[in-house]
């Protein structure tokens, strides 16, 4: 009997007759040889099919095959450089264990509302494969780069009582007759979880009911929201290149096939390497107000003002010290100019905008309660918050970075929405 | 300047003058000599003030220091293995960051609802950190062993459109005028990634609006959930003895002193290595009659039979092939004995109970339709995942095992609740 192996350990076989279970890509004959192109999940081979050498039974099933029906072939391997994957199968034998229906997906161009309704099957392409590699494979590294810097993951809750940034947005539901919220974000959980651990951080799905139709949104998307004591802006901006640049690397060492399927640039990636240039917003708005841009000391930066800003520049770059009323009640008041907030925006390069929104915490009790006041939010909600200004309050820093949107910019992809098995957009819930 | 470093890090810094910055767990004074115990998130360290060799602003400082303030202290490591931490900082200079309030967490016991109300602060306690660090090597661990064997991680969605198993116990909410529905498991969507990437797993959220009061039970708790294709059911067995095996030797190589403030006999947990035990549910039934249960060939193990089960048993016990009945639409008839699927739980050793849910899939067509018409399932809503069976059908199957429940059998603690950092319960939203 032949050795069942998987297709990524073909190397390891050459001259063996092996046994391989998969899915048929695609199928070709000429009367006296014939070719399928099985994918089994860790790769493709192709499949050589000879008439005279082979009995009957298995040249007629050859011929029922569909595309994506499974079979199990054996057959003897050898190395050949010109067969998609390096190897090639000199069949022997043939098993099918069950004959698709008319595939759906078929190698011509599809609209993308048609893919999406056929996601659970669209997967099943090489891009989109190659797209959910590289997230597995950064997914993977997140963990590695907290764990050896002895973070500790705080898994924050979903289902929440109290309200989050924007009231406005939020997916509500019945908790045993109390009104819940679907998180937007842990960070309030993981800064309470500082003085336990003093580095920590969270990852996992957030939610935002947003009306956005852009290819940079998701209603439900990974965010990682790592939070440090003791750490004050400046050392969370170098956190975050650290970080950046260590996911650019492990991309590069891991996903070099997958980059390749995506055809990304990646001469464009290896330069990516801390320090990232810093540029306070003060000076971004005179820069682009320099460049023909109509911001106003005071507005927000748009994805027009980040566009402009980073056309000369091949780093990502921090946008630091925004104004107080451009971003969120919690930011540290700069003590250097109380007009701003220590915080931080980090725009990726080639137009891909902000992938990263961190910063200093208030920690001083009477600041945080008048920013609570001005923006109006439910003071009760946020006691236990605030807590965390009674009971020891400490300098921290920390921010959240977007997964889907570095995994876009890594592989130099337009659209956020490949880079999660099932997205999850304005007018889509399934499949 | 004393350089800043953390408490894990003294044992590189003894005879040197280093500043620590942390949380003062106790303070206690004797006029002429001062301690404090202090806690900076990576471990605790004794400081000793020796009122002679201070400047009078120092100890004044002292003195005014409360339980949860945050300090800077600076001084001489020296190791001592009586010390808590088995270091001791001769103390020649204190930075007051912030003089706590009367902190509402006393040594002394305090009812659960009160500790629960004040989760933030109760994470600071030393047997919560503990646990919830043994979380966070178990969640590594997972991503290691599976990363280690080529497994795609594949996170699933949490808002879904179509009725997971028990429609009666989900939490719902309005998505853009649809309604949507909180996952009670990713296993359907993960199994529509077999063919992209053959191994693959989802580790998140789940959700059960189940009004259960429990100690096992958690309205929102972290599953994974593996599956592969071309595995049956006894492969499925052993996938599952391996990763419960790894998970427990990793407790045990790296989480030595969180087991031990938590009081833990390791003793019961060394031997915990494969092969596990199985018995068929039919023998089970058999042996727990003869045990004196009332329980009746067809009825699913309750809290009390699994008990039973487990009393002489110091492994973990695999209870294979239940009647059809008490188990999900999805799984696998067997075909040796139709009255029954092919599927397995997990048993916990020492009153844990089930950990694991496992089984192989309905792979044909017709039966899968026949159950979720027998169920009354919604058979549109499941078209997608029919599709699996129309384009390429294949053996596969999978397992869920619930991150807080083995934690607290690994850890031998009575409640999950303590191993998720911010726990769900029925009665509970906040904070």
């Amino acid at each position: 009997m032949a050795a069942p192996v998987e297709i990524h350990q073909l190397g390891d076989h050459v001259g063996e007759s092996v046994s391989i279970s998969g899915w048929v890509e695609t199928t070709r004959g000429h009367g006296k040889v014939a070719f399928a192109v099985i994918r089994d999940g860790t790769g493709i081979v192709q499949c050589v099919f000879l008439k005279k050498a082979l009995p009957e039974e298995v040249w007629s099933a050859f011929e029922t095959l569909t595309q994506e029906s499974t079979v199990t072939v054996t057959g003897e391997v050898k190395a050949d450089d010109r067969a998609p994957g390096g190897f090639e199968l000199g069949i022997s034998h043939l098993e099918v264990l069950h004959i698709a229906e008319e595939y759906p997906i078929q190698p011509k161009e599809h609209g993308v509302e048609f893919l999406l309704d056929h996601r659970h099957l669209w997967l099943r392409s090489s891009q989109q494969r190659a797209g959910l590699r590289v997230r597995n494979e950064l997914t993977k590294a997140i963990a590695d780069f907290f764990y050896d810097r002895d973070f500790t993951r705080i898994d924050t809750p979903i289902l929440t009582g109290s309200i989050g940034e924007h009231a406005g947005t939020l997916f509500q539901t019945d908790y045993f007759g109390e009104n819940a919220y679907l998180a937007q974000t842990g960070q309030l959980y993981v800064e309470t979880a500082c003085p336990a651990f003093r580095k920590v951080y969270c990852f996992g799905p957030t939610f935002r009911a947003e009306k956005s139709k852009t290819r940079r949104h998701l209603t439900e998307f990974w965010m990682l929201e790592p939070e440090v004591a003791f750490a004050d802006s400046d050392e969370n901006m170098r956190l975050q290149e650290e970080l950046v640049s260590y996911l650019v690397e492990r991309a590069l060492e891991n996903c070099t096939e997958e980059l390749k399927v995506l055809e990304r640039d990646t001469s464009k990636l290896e330069h990516i390497k801390p320090s990232f240039p810093r540029i306070s917003y003060t000076d971004a708005v005179a820069e682009l107000k320099g460049k023909g841009s109509e911001i106003e000391w005071g507005q927000d930066l748009g994805a027009t003002d980040e566009a402009i800003l980073m056309e000369d520049r091949d780093l990502p770059l921090f946008v630091h010290d925004y104004p107080k009323q451009a971003k969120a009640f919690y930011m540290k008041e700069n003590p250097e100019d109380t007009r701003t907030v220590k915080c931080d925006d980090l725009l990726a390069p080639e137009g891909y905008g902000e992938i990263i929104g961190g910063s200093q915490r208030e920690d001083d009790m009477g600041k945080l309660l008048e920013r609570i006041r001005e923006e109006k939010l439910p003071e009760e909600a946020y006691s236990w918050y605030l807590d965390l200004r009674r009971y020891g309050s400490f300098v921290h820093s920390g921010f959240g970075l977007g997964l889907e949107r570095t995994c876009a910019w890594i592989t130099g992809r337009h659209h956020i929405r490949e880079f999660i098995p099932f997205p999850r957009l304005m007018n889509r819930l399934n499949p």
